[in-house]
């Protein structure tokens, strides 16, 4: 579970289907989504899961530290690939947390 | 997944991890609190996946519409069972949705 300051701060949700096929290029190419994103300024976290749905979602500092990943070269290409190859559907929110609690 | 209207609304993210066992239970009050949510005032769809983490999102009109819920005296009690004996950990953030887009 991602170790979140106090709000505010900033969610990305990710939810996306998948197309059948290319596993092994498609799970690569998101583990180094991941190892990537982790190394940007501003980025406070991740939680992904998938079971045919699937969720991510990444905690930021701001919108300007999420910009500025969106627009990152390598993301980018990523980006191309999901929209054209890997996801048959897929939805990106962006949302301020306002309050958080749990144990 | 969920079809939400143009932003802004309300996104509460669940994200947890279950202690083992009592597998039946769980899923009846899961599957219920699913059922339950969707007939509120101000809900707006809910997408839910676990693997290990379980992330669920739910949707909401506006942050009364979340406390309304939150209020709920079947939800009360699958709270308090959740924190007593499903959870090992849980971390609720709520969110407001400010911009969307996808496939």
């Amino acid at each position: 579970m991602a170790k979140t300051p106090k709000p505010p701060y900033y969610a990305v949700i990710f939810s996306s289907y998948r197309n059948p096929g290319d596993d092994e290029g498609y799970g690569a190419m998101a583990d180094r989504m991941v190892e990537l994103a982790a190394q940007q300024p501003g980025f406070m976290g991740v939680e992904s899961v998938r079971d045919g749905l699937g969720i991510t979602v990444s905690y930021w500092e701001s919108l300007d530290s999420i910009k500025a990943w969106k627009r990152h070269a390598e993301h980018r290409e990523a980006q191309r690939l999901g929209h054209e190859k890997w996801y048959s559907s897929f939805k990106v929110r962006i949302a301020k947390v306002e309050r958080d609690y749990g144990i």
